[in-house]
């Protein structure tokens, strides 16, 4: 029994945030000390490290489970199968809905529950979960639905990544640059077909890295406010990532008994530009070779980092011939990666 | 091979509400309306139905994450393993941490990295994650255990339930009186012994149930803050559960190969006596037979409503001793069944 994915859909929201939007943001550091700098250097220096010069904020609207529905109905349209037929629906996210104008996250109902009410499914045998993992949670999304088909609980699920971090971020730091929203979605199911997932690995580093990535107060100092947003050690995450994810892929390539010179393409969590191409160059100099041209797409210039949301994304876009110079075909490998709060870490294998 | 729990573990918290401590309670209506009796009135009638004449809170200073991690070392402790031993933490929650003193929930990094930080479990391959799933968390975590072992990912897993539902409470709600604080842990891993899981059951009810449970403003009117808390449609829960639960408690039976008259123990979600007591006597009725004397332990007398908590915790009781009249025995077919947010309903056939 193989088990592929089937149909893939994604929401790229409407609303475009450009780096010049941020000229007039005060950004502090974390001790709330002045950045000498002003913004035009400030962003043209984040830029250059990140590769991001815009990214996508949803309407203040839309939740996070609305956009998460958007992406699954494309998804089941694409894999052209009955919605009734699904067994599992996981959405992977981090911060649950937050409303544009409250600092509360909902995850109850779960936001599983949620898009399985939008799209009107009947079924009560279709189970609905959120599956908390950091970034890398849409890539545990699909492990998990491969051992739910292994195990004969489930024929047919669906994965879904989603996230609104334009909610929870800190408009006087810096990395508020960074974060953007999205949703992508799969279907994951047994298939007579050849190929599928081949190996994957996870890991969860939380000995000293646990809180490398967390919820913290906002950078001005006068505030009075407890509210708290998304916050990261980038130097640490940065040093970690670059130690840890390029053997993770090393190892999960070696498990799927393919070799360095059969992947061709390596889809990996867009964190920041600089970071993934460290990573991916180091994962070739592990196997003694330069990392090839175009082995790595990247959509994060213009869509940021959605989280949980930035490889089925990606994925998406270059199946339906969205990304220019990029494709996949028919027996391609390719490796799902990612690496994000938690700190997590995981990689799939991937036969198209 | 078998699939079994080889220890368990609860943590109660020290704080005790009793009823009497709501009588200067200021309840109102969900329209923000006068309730015509007074307040020695409302408690009498709640703890008639509820059967609750207290519960327990956390102490200021504690979060989700710490009782999540007192409830995992006694399971670990109790099963005697090795923590390094352990492949997957699975932590099930709805409100992630929240700080006594703030209305945030905080999910990043996610409880069960919090979880393996504070056991201080070095394997990176140990990995964690959290399950939202409503109260039926627990239950669907040990489902999921025990579809890892069976597709070869796993051989060991950590499986908590842990919620602190006091501080997501809105005071001016007579439902506040059922919510409490909690956490139970099992250690489920594959085994030579004979029992175990023997079967399962899963369903959510999302078209017209998603939102019976559900994140709401306070019932008192003047009130100016966004402030969201738990709230939920007692009458439409009552008559779902009550609709839904026996039928799925029978179908997971049927599926076992095990008859009603095998049946020792029903340990079932505490959500309310009355409720739990009218499922489990329409079970019976399915079978023709009267609710045998003893079936179904409960703990909610004294510890409340503790979602995710109750199942283990109560579990861990009974087999310490430390429930009056009450034990298990090798060879034993206990249920676990659970009802809650999503609308998610849950059971498991198990052999002790």
């Amino acid at each position: 029994m193989n088990i592929k994915i089937t149909g893939t859909g994604s929401f790229i929201p409407s609303t475009i945030e450009k780096n010049e939007d941020f000229y007039n943001h005060e950004f502090l550091n974390a001790d709330g000390s002045k950045i000498n700098s002003p913004n035009e250097v400030i962003v043209k220096k984040f830029k250059a490290i990140t590769g991001i010069e815009e990214r996508r904020y949803i309407k203040p609207e839309l939740l996070n489970s609305d956009i998460a529905f958007y992406a699954a109905e494309k998804a089941i349209t694409n894999a052209k199968i009955d919605k009734e037929s699904i067994d599992y629906i996981i959405v992977a996210h981090n911060y649950g809905d937050v409303k544009h104008d409250s600092d509360q996250s909902d995850t109850v109902p779960s936001l599983a529950s949620r898009v399985k009410h939008l799209l009107q499914i009947k079924n009560p045998k279709c189970v609905g979960y959120d599956l908390l993992f950091g970034c890398p949670g849409w890539i545990e999304g699909v492990i998990q639905a491969n051992a739910f088909i292994k195990s004969g609980i489930a024929k047919r699920c669906l994965v879904i990544g989603t996230e609104t971090l334009s909610r929870v971020i800190d408009k006087h730091d810096r990395d508020s640059m960074i974060y953007s929203d999205g949703a992508g979605a799969v279907i994951v199911e047994q298939s007579d077909e050849e190929g599928g997932i081949i190996a994957h690995e996870s890991a969860t580093f939380a000995l000293d890295e646990a809180h490398f990535i967390y919820f913290g107060e906002t950078n001005k100092p006068e505030s009075t406010s407890q509210r708290r947003y998304i916050k990261m050690y980038g130097r640490k995450i940065y040093e970690f990532a670059l130690t840890n994810v390029p053997l993770a892929i090393k190892s999960c390539l070696e498990n799927s008994g393919y070799g360095i010179k059969d992947v061709k393409k390596i889809l990996i969590h867009q964190a920041n530009e600089k970071m993934d191409e460290a990573i991916v160059k180091r994962f070739y100099k592990l196997h003694d070779m330069d990392m090839p041209e175009g082995i790595m797409p990247m959509s994060i210039n213009t869509l940021g980092n959605s989280s949980v949301a930035t490889v089925p994304t990606l994925y998406d876009l270059i199946l339906k011939g969205k990304l220019d110079n990029q494709n996949i075909n028919k027996g391609d490998i390719i490796i799902f990666a990612s690496v994000g709060a938690g700190m997590n870490i995981n990689a799939i294998v991937y036969k198209y």
